[in-house]
Parts: C-alpha cells; structure tokens; sequence
C-alpha cells in the first residue's frame, strides 16, 4: 500500500559537529529537545557534511601539499591548488575536466564534481571529503539509534550533485541503511492490468530530494530532517548499488 | 527563510481523466471532498499521464502505421513496432540506441527513454505521449485553480524518468507555473560566513520527486500531490529552462 500522506520534518538543535561526536545520540537527543519522539519506520536523513565532521573526514587546506599537476589545473582555472589536490586523491578516474570543474569517479564509484570535496560548511580554510563509506556510517547511526531510542528507522546519507542533462542540483543518497533504495514495480500492474516492465524506482534518492525542502544548504544548522508516512521496503541492500555500471549506462 | 515542516498529501478521487476534461475544476473538487482546502502557496504536483489524457495526447496503436525503419528497430528488439513509430515521430534526434530501448530528445528538448511515449495507463491497445507544452499545462491548470478556488498556487507536471550514471527512475518537473524551478543560492554565505559560488538547486525536480512518495505510479488513481510548506519563490519560468544545452554539459 501507497501512503497518503508524507511529512518531512527539520531536525533542529543539532551542534557544530566535530570529529568522534556521537551522530546517532545527538539526533534522538535533538528530536527529544523539539518535543518529539522517533517512531518506527521513520526514515532519518543526515547531511554527509556532518558525517564527514564526525568521522574526521576534514582537513587543513594549510596542511595539503599540492601535486604538480594540481599546480596546472588550478593555474588554468583559478582554483585552489590545495582543493585540486585534495579533488585528485579523492579520485579513481578524471571523468572530465573543463574551466575548472573537474568530474570524476570517487574511491566510492560516485561520478561526481570535485570526487565531492566541499569549501563550504567545512569551515575557514578546511575542506570536506565524503564519508569513506557512507553506507556504513548510515548502518550505524541507524544501529545507534536503536540502541539509545528502541525504534527501527531508516537512515539516508544525502548530497547535493550535479547531474548530466538538466541543471541545478539535486539531494541524493550516497549512503543508506534500512531500507530498498530501488523499488522495482516490475510485475506490478497498471490501472487497466498491463504488467509494467520497467519501472525500478531510486526511492532512495527520491527521498534525499524530499529531505532537501528542509535541510538548509547554506545554512547546515538543519543538517537532519526525519521523513515519516513513506512505507519503504525494509532492506539491508546499500545505496552503492545505485551508481549505474558504465557498460548498463544507455545514457551515456 | 526555509521551513520547518513540509507535507507531502495525495489527492484522492481523481476520476479517469478523458479528453477535454477540466483539471483544474477536477483537482479542486477533489481537494474539497477531502474535507481540505488549497491555500496560498501550495504546490500541485500533477502526473503527467492525466495530462496527456485530458490534452488527447493519447493515441490507439491500432491507427498507427509503422515506417519501415519503425518496423527494422522493433525486429531487432521484440517490441511492438508501432510503439517505436510513435517514438520515433515524437523525436527529434535519437541519442542512443540499443536493446530496443531508445534514448531520444523530443521536440520539448527532454533528453529520455522513448521520448516518453508510455503504453502503461494509457489505457489497452493505447499509448500516451506527453503533453506538447507542459510549461502552458501547468499554467493552465494553475489559472483554473485561481479562477474556481481563489487561491494563488504553484503546479508542477511531474513524469517518472530514468538518468545517466544512476540506476532507478526519479520523478522530475516537465512543466511547471508559478515558481522557480532553479534556486540559485549563490551569494548566500555558509555557516562559516564563506560565500556559496555554485549552488544551484533544481527545487522543481526535488518537489517532484517528493510527490513520487505518494503518488503512485501503476496504480494511476493517485496522480496528484498537494506539497505544503514550502517557501518556493513565486517566479513565472518555466520548467524549459532545465534541460541543459549540451554544449554546457560537463557530464557529456
């Protein structure tokens, strides 16, 4: 069954998170304080931003020597030699580069910008690299907040990306725990009893769009928000399976 | 400022949508015998099939007759010849081809599979395209709206797609009115005073995957969404303005 009616909530009261902070523990404490209690079946939605605090995933720029070849690239684009570098050994493969953008493949087989590494809300002269892997960090906020809270919830760990063909970002989920990220409807029927056959949906990433009207990008005082009503299918499937092999890659 | 609390709410007792009906005055009467009333800034998220259906762009395969190339495609790939056709007729260039699945730009510059020729809900024997101006659907059905219930709200025309480099569909914004589709949130400074430089956020993509959440997509009874509490920027672009030009994209 279909629900009727899906609430996306902020989380508010979340600190400045740094390194070896308890994530799972200051989301329930934090949804307690706004007078609200996690229930079963809520999908929490964390901003990697403070995955990556939490996890040590920040660094110094001052403390990053940049390569040769970063020199070159920031010398035609007006970067940051020390982001370029960083933006490199994040990466597995240049995808492209292009007026200092440079798209790669992360170590995760994300095809992002920057391989995900973010100036902003990292804090001054610091950089943000993604969670080394966000679908484990998702597995364990969720196990945490069973532990502190008694409640079997779903977590998403979100970023904003780019995407090929249409412009302005979007939120989607690099991590996930607890839930199918790709409902397939293929066997299901339509409204005159035609069979789909191929419908698999990314639900995964549909919530992290969701979680987005709410979670301030510039403002990552509201890094959490908890959508509740959606009924996804319990799973352990990780959100890594939702990069496309190159080779399935039609669109491309 | 960005809110709080935003509810995602299916519309129920849409009837079977035919030819020439008025969606606007079908959408209000709906939300009335909810018991609910529109309000000033809502957001009506509408599934394109009903769309297609109330602009006749739905059509009996019966009628069609395939070209020879339509004929040679579907020989290769075991699929109904006069689907491809159509296809085919709704497309002005093919991007890719293979396994009988088509990538196509159609003649709205939406670069998808099939040119969003759909034979699921169309109805037996029948296929549906899209609308031929979405932008102007969605204008339409938001006039009607104020005329009839005197409310100023936004309207998106949402359709299920697939994407490059991820694998599972997201619902996305072919047609929108009344808001900005593109949240450009560059000059806004982070939580550490730094300027944001690239932030571009398709809020008309995120507010049509949201809808996804309850708007069911073989069961076409539910083909429409109330988003609330959303503080979306009234703005009369429209949803043209997402595709990107291809020489502009990086991904390419």
């Amino acid at each position: 069954m279909r629900n009727r009616r899906v609430e996306i909530i902020a989380v508010e009261g979340i600190p400045e998170i740094e390194e070896a902070m308890d994530l799972g523990e200051i989301i329930v404490n934090a949804v307690r304080k706004m007078g609200l209690e996690l229930r079963d079946r809520d999908i929490i939605v964390v901003s990697h931003i403070i995955v990556s605090k939490a996890e040590g995933r920040i660094v110094n720029l001052s403390d990053i020597k940049p390569s040769e070849f970063a020199k070159n690239i920031a010398e035609e684009s007006d970067k940051d030699p020390r982001h370029i570098e960083l933006v490199l050994r994040e990466s597995k493969r240049i995808v492209r580069m292009r007026r200092g953008l440079i798209i790669s493949e992360t170590v995760n087989r994300l095809i992002c910008a920057n391989a995900g590494v973010d100036l902003s809300n990292a804090g001054t002269g610091r950089a943000a690299m993604l969670p080394l892997d966000p679908d484990d960090s998702a597995r364990k906020i969720r196990n945490r907040i069973k532990e502190l809270a008694n409640v079997d919830v779903a977590v998403i760990i979100s970023d904003t990306h780019g995407r090929p063909l249409r412009n302005g970002a979007v939120n989607i989920a690099i991590g996930c725990s607890g839930l199918e990220p790709l409902l397939d409807r293929r066997g299901e029927v339509d409204m005159y009893g035609r069979v789909l056959t191929s419908k698999v949906i990314c639900v995964a990433d549909e919530l992290a769009s969701a979680a987005e009207l709410v979670i301030g990008q510039a403002d990552e005082k509201t890094p959490v928000a908890i959508i509740r009503g959606y009924m996804y299918n319990p799973s352990e499937t990780p959100a890594k399976v939702i990069p496309r092999r190159e080779e399935d890659d039609l669109f491309l």
